[in-house]
């Protein structure tokens, strides 16, 4: 990706908001570092949705920052906010830039919100199972930390762990890989140091297991995008770092086998960390396999994990068990995404969408969704996985490709064709890319009336609107969102 | 208990606002049931906080209404919120008012809202393992409607399980003795019917197991105990009912050692059903027995339960195995509070308090919370048992029994005592039983700045102050909580 001059063009710029040299002073009077150089607000304007991905290759940004304010300190966070708050600046939080759907580009300039300075373990009580960190931490790095230093796992391995935020995780609702045992990062908060809007400094939850004091604070903010207050630190639950993992592959005629089998798996109690399912065209692309291949894999107590296996294989039957080479080479190759990046950079319009939706709308929305896809003109190639399993439903995760001149209309049509599916058969936009900016358009429609308390709840505590505007579908006081 | 005549004495009346012959005219043209007789509008003043059942031996009710509602559907709940919206009328939800905090007591006179009307399964998904059920059904029924016709169950077992229904239970964060394998009220539901106060119907969640579609909207009615919108119906996980349920208990020689093997359980993720450590106090007066008796109950899968029951006989080594009667006793007895009652009918003050804190903390809070009752003037018995437990923390669940002439002053410093010991420690202010009247007036200090969202999101959804006034220690247009 050819980056980044000051001459790219800007794509959405007609809608910036000028940061002005008074407002750099109050921001510099509050935070050591902040950057207006070409480079730092141009890169700000990147993250990882295919859109941007493209535009970067034909020499375009989305949009550019007026400033990038890089706080150390939650104190430092809290002075740019009340400093933005009082301008009436946009500030659009980041951590990573990691997110496929454009949610922590600036859109209306502004300032750029780099948290990935606050950062690290703040403290880890063991006994509990408790880890305190910063939002700002990478996910690789708290990983290792936690293995070393504590012998403890988190259990959260998104796709993007090297690239991506404990920040960015619980803005965006995050999953990992190994989420029916661990669960996907809302599951795992315990609670939050959140800055508001106007420069607040709150923690929500964090004094036990469960309680009952009012609503859970906690998930106001897991989820909110940067919309609703910026994370600066998460209490999370970890495990004991496992010492024994066991993977099973199964090979099913036919997708709906395989869901089935999942779904009366989990339905026993059985909660293998990871249960993966490949519909024909990805059983057989990425593992040379014809049917649907199953991979499961489980970590923990011995006893515990040899037992859901066993729950697992009996649900399995009558599938062929396949060979264990199968898990090895997922476990391998998992976060390898080259061969996307090499269909962007051939011309094709390739992405990916992950909805949920309960066992009993699943097989729907799978036969819906690649036959919408495959109606599509332009399109090569429609698939998909069922990637999290959980007692009451899935997540299904479609890839698609099309080669066509007319790409961003076909890419919006593409989205627009599996969304229509997913809400018809009452399943959820999104399991854990969250919305940003490409999933916008959908979110009113998405929630219904409740879309009102979402916006309520906005104007309540963000009412100058200044944090992340233009994103979640949210009515913004700099205009509309520029895409689309 | 004597009830409830006209003219006992009423506690908080001098707080009442009428509700009008007008008001009641607008009531009656949108909710086919309002009443306005004296034993209805008493009745609607009465719950389990044991200072109401203590008056009410008195002669007295802590406030009564100026009309009863009784809608049989959801649209009659939005026409009696619209007329209070507009007229300013207070409105009070209730269920079963099984309550132990005041919560569902109207304060201010205004309108009860009894939503045990609006009650039975909507619909069963068994592929999807997903039940809608209406807001004022009762625990008992949906169980055993579970049971019957689906050959499901909840899981949910509170001790008030017949006195209480579904929309109590969601309002006040419920928790049933089962919830180390099922969970809280909050972690079965996935979506919510909620009618906001100025009488806007919206659903939340109800689409799948997990999403990133911004903010999880149930978890901010979750809790809120009518004081943000009246919740009509739910939509909850349930689970094959278990055709295999195993039993055990252990004596350990402290509640340190027992509290030690429970964490260490679930720390290598066992999940009992239930897992009831009590301290020797209670071990004594309950089950005869000297030291601190652990009961485990477990169900579902057999291989699950054996391979959780294992880890748990592995790590309460070196605790003796007890005779498996005093499971079989307790199950027997688990609901029975005819022992509160008959201390309380015989002039001792008697409570429970609930708390929840991270394994850490919980020796501290044990030790101290005891001794803090124990040192206050009057006390007869202060005592714990670990109710529920988690891999992160556990639920202390203390019974206190003074005898004073200054009964409310008593009671008021016992909870002072334990709330001050527990919040010291990091602890959360409750556990299951929610915050009402009897704990508003330590919310703000437990939550800190974080209280400030509580109240910002409260004037957003209900900008009249209409919804349940006077509880979570929120402000109040009609003036402060009466209590205390």
């Amino acid at each position: 990706v050819p980056l980044l001059g000051g001459d790219v063009e800007v794509r959405f710029d007609r809608a910036a908001v000028a940061v002005d040299d008074a407002t750099i002073g109050l921001l510099r009077d509050v935070c050591e570092r902040v950057d207006v150089d070409d480079r730092s607000r141009l890169a700000a304007g990147r993250d990882w949705w295919p859109l941007t991905v493209g535009w970067a290759l034909a020499g375009e940004v989305p949009a550019r920052a007026g400033a990038v304010a890089r706080p150390a300190t939650t104190a430092e966070v809290a002075g740019v906010l009340a400093v933005c708050s009082d301008r009436r600046v946009p500030v659009t939080p980041s951590g990573g830039r990691s997110g496929v759907c454009g949610g922590a580009i600036p859109v209306f300039g502004g300032v750029a919100l780099d948290l990935c300075g606050i950062d690290g373990i703040v403290a880890v009580d063991n006994d509990s199972l408790l880890v305190d960190v910063r939002a700002g931490t990478f996910g690789d790095r708290l990983e290792s930390d936690l293995r070393a230093g504590h012998g403890l796992t988190l259990g959260h391995w998104p796709q993007s762990i090297a690239l991506s935020t404990v920040g960015g995780w619980l803005a965006c609702r995050s999953a990992g890989q190994y989420s029916s045992r661990y669960g996907k990062i809302e599951d795992m908060v315990v609670g939050l140091e959140v800055v508001l809007a106007d420069g607040r400094v709150i923690h929500t939850g964090g004094t036990a297991p469960r309680a009952a004091c009012g609503p859970d604070l906690t998930q106001v903010f897991v989820g909110s995008e940067g919309a609703l207050g910026v994370i600066t630190e998460a209490r999370l639950r970890a495990w004991p770092a496992p010492a024994y993992q066991r993977g099973v592959a199964y090979g099913f005629a036919t997708f709906a086998d395989g869901l089935d089998a999942c779904r009366r798996t989990m339905r026993r109690g059985a909660t293998p960390a990871v249960l993966r399912l490949y519909d024909p065209t990805e059983s057989s692309r990425n593992f040379d396999q014809p049917g649907c291949v199953l991979l499961a894999v489980d970590e923990g107590d011995p006893g515990l994990v040899d037992a859901g296996l066993r729950v697992l294989h009996q649900e399995s039957r009558p599938a062929v068990r396949l060979a264990d080479g199968l898990v090895e080479r997922w476990l391998a190759e998992r976060n390898d995404t080259s061969a996307l990046e090499w269909a962007v950079r051939h011309g094709l319009v390739v992405d990916t969408i992950e909805v949920a939706a309960r066992w009993s709308a699943l097989g729907a929305i799978y036969g819906g969704a690649v036959g919408a896809l495959e109606d599509l003109e332009g399109t090569v190639s429609a698939s998909a996985h069922q990637s999290h399993a959980y007692p009451d439903g899935a997540c299904l995760y479609f890839t698609f490709a099309g080669q066509t001149a007319a790409a961003e209309d076909y890419y919006r049509r593409a989205w627009d064709a599996v969304v229509a599916v997913t809400l018809a058969q009452g399943g959820a936009l999104s399991h854990h890319h969250g919305v940003g900016l490409n999933r916008g358009r959908h979110l009113a429609g998405a929630l219904g009336p409740a879309f009102g308390v979402l916006t309520a709840v906005k104007a309540a505590l963000d009412p100058a609107g200044i944090l992340n505007p233009g994103k979640l579908g949210l009515p913004s006081p700099f205009g509309d969102a520029p895409w689309p």
